[in-house]
């Protein structure tokens, strides 16, 4: 097994683990910066390492568009490609298909996309998914997958699962490496859907499981429900992944609800349109009354950038359309967001996760959710 | 005295130094990266330093209209506002009104120009560029002076090289700081009025002594000899300084002509359009012969960029758009003359510094220029 995954503690619903990959250790619950193009934008791997990152994801439908994976592959592979030495997780292109192609057919064979850089014509079946990963060589990769916008009807979500099933089956089928290939489970925001959809994908018995389809416009409610139904579902040994989620309050509440890992372009995207994540709540750097606040962008923060800058430097760098006031806001952003991972885990070690998710909500300006009450029926009834 | 300068040693026409500032020692020959906005593109201060650098160049022009000078002062001078500990040396803005100012009317009383930015109309005098420099408290400043383009009649330059100097002169009388104030020499192409410029600014017995006005369009035959001149008229003991001269080949030649200290937006400018300086010339990272060159950027270099990241990914991170492919090139362009100039510093210690201006230049393509016959007779007659 490439991966292995141990579960040290629980509390509530929340997992505290560690997750073995052959690029080494990660504490889990953790975040994964997102490195779309085969870099994190504006950082250097030593950055990310230096803010604590062991684990990012990268995009497959991006790098299979450009360079292309055989050039990845000349290279010695993604890690070699973009001199990462931690671990990488691919996903599938699925989400990026559906969301960025300006044309798409979907047929059982697979998807027929244009590229949103040139407009040529590419074709991915679930085969062709994983001869792509095991191309750019990550750690963890993602099976094709559909990804149904919100909302969408009971009947076309049931038809797009089955189809989401036999296309992870197709590609466990055409894996020949030892990468660890998780499971999407999907089924919108269909509580039975989900729970057919974990049923299925959990009898391939993959090393890890992630939760697709949510955070595509459906309130919160409905996805910290549907994602507390969903996780009920899931086997307890495996790692589990929600996919594209990662605003600060909703990883304390992905946390809670037992996910182990997140990704989102959350930070990195309003980082570079100048708002940072603040304990207060986001702040947009380029608003003029930042102009003479010498004070660090978050005060709460240690990291090298609320060490070293003020607010007033950064809304100037921001204004002046400097590359620095993106890379400084795209360092913070992260390390805000590791910060929280490492709180959470160490409330986790310690018994508090309870008290530190109502005080995390209650300075964030939110409050915990209460899970629905059916979230464990669904699976142990099925 | 703020600043101290020590010639230790000289060869042909070279000088190898040191320059003492409040904010450190500065061996010379040195380049000084530009940070027009107070941020050096791309870069930050840690990183200036890890390549070696402890001083750079700040714009009195841009910092003036934005954030503006009270501002800066306001959050403890230029030092602390862009967390730079190093030394900083501040244009007078002469230069940027005369070259971004989309409307300007000089007269004996100072320029009235139009911001690059808004269009807004401002004035500057040389008293009240003393006043924003004095704000932004770097270590040396330079005086508001006329640049003028080329080619320019000898009547126009005599006239503006007068002017020039009296504005220096006010300069002098104006400033309150224990600020080193260089002297910018002028005159355009006319030996004479370079000599005579020289002499009118060396009898204000100023800390350093600039040449102003070249590589403004001229041939390179004329720049190198009208700084050959130009530099013989100047007392050796002062730190001289060649504004806005950067390239690798001018560097080498311009200590052949007796400059201690250089800055140019060339590296950090080309980089950002994907352009490395190496050993072999310029290269262009988006030409489609670099797409499967695992090689680094510069095999010769021992940069950080050099050691960790090919041609190939540098090539996919600028044609895909990467803000890592423009920070990865600034730094290795930056990388690349620190250690021209280190090399220099070397040859000149071990008194080898001809023949390595042969061999830099041979391989550079270009060879030695012989200084004009007239170089040494212009001020000795004068």
């Amino acid at each position: 097994m490439p991966i292995a995954f141990r579960v040290q503690r629980m509390q509530e619903g929340a997992r505290r683990g560690v997750l073995e990959t052959p690029h080494g250790s990660i504490q889990t619950p953790a975040f994964m910066p997102v490195g779309t193009q085969a870099t994190v934008k504006a950082m250097t791997p030593e950055e990310l390492q230096e803010i604590g990152y062991g684990l990012i994801l990268a995009n497959t439908y991006h790098l299979y568009l450009r360079p292309g994976a055989e050039l990845v592959a000349a290279a010695g592979g993604l890690h070699r490609f973009m001199h990462w030495s931690g671990a990488i997780l691919t996903d599938s292109g699925g989400f990026q298909v559906f969301s960025l192609s300006p044309l798409r057919d979907v047929s059982e064979e697979g998807v027929r996309f244009r590229s949103h850089i040139d407009g040529s014509t590419h074709f991915l079946s679930p085969e062709k998914v994983i001869e792509v990963e095991e191309a750019l060589g990550a750690d963890i990769i993602m099976p094709l997958d559909e990804c149904l916008p919100y909302p969408v009807s009971r009947e076309e979500a049931a038809i797009s699962l089955a189809r989401t099933t036999r296309w992870a089956q197709r590609c466990w089928h055409a894996l020949q490496t030892d990468q660890a290939l998780f499971g999407i489970v999907q089924g919108a925001t269909y509580p039975e859907l989900r729970a057919e959809s974990a049923r299925q994908l959990v009898a391939l018995d993959l090393p890890g499981y992630a939760v697709g389809g949510l955070s595509v416009g459906e309130p919160k409610e409905i996805m910290y429900d549907i994602l507390g139904q969903t996780t009920a579902c899931l086997p307890p040994e495996k790692p589990r992944y929600l996919m594209g989620v990662g605003s600060p309050e909703d990883l304390v509440e992905g946390v809670a609800r037992g996910v182990d890992l997140f990704d989102c372009v959350l930070p990195t995207r309003i980082a570079r349109h100048g708002s940072i994540l603040t304990r207060q709540g986001r702040l947009s750097l380029r608003n003029a009354r930042f102009k003479d606040d010498w004070g660090p962008p978050d005060p709460d923060c240690h990291c090298y950038v609320c060490r070293n800058y003020s607010r007033g430097y950064l809304r100037h760098l921001f204004t002046s359309d400097e590359i620095l006031g993106l890379r400084l806001a795209t360092y913070h952003n992260l390390a805000f967001l590791y910060q929280e991972m490492e709180e959470i885990r160490q409330a986790l070690d310690e018994g508090s996760f309870a008290a530190y998710r109502q005080a995390f909500l209650a300075r964030y300006g939110g409050a915990p959710r209460v899970a629905g009450n059916n979230e464990q029926e669904m699976c142990e009834g099925g």
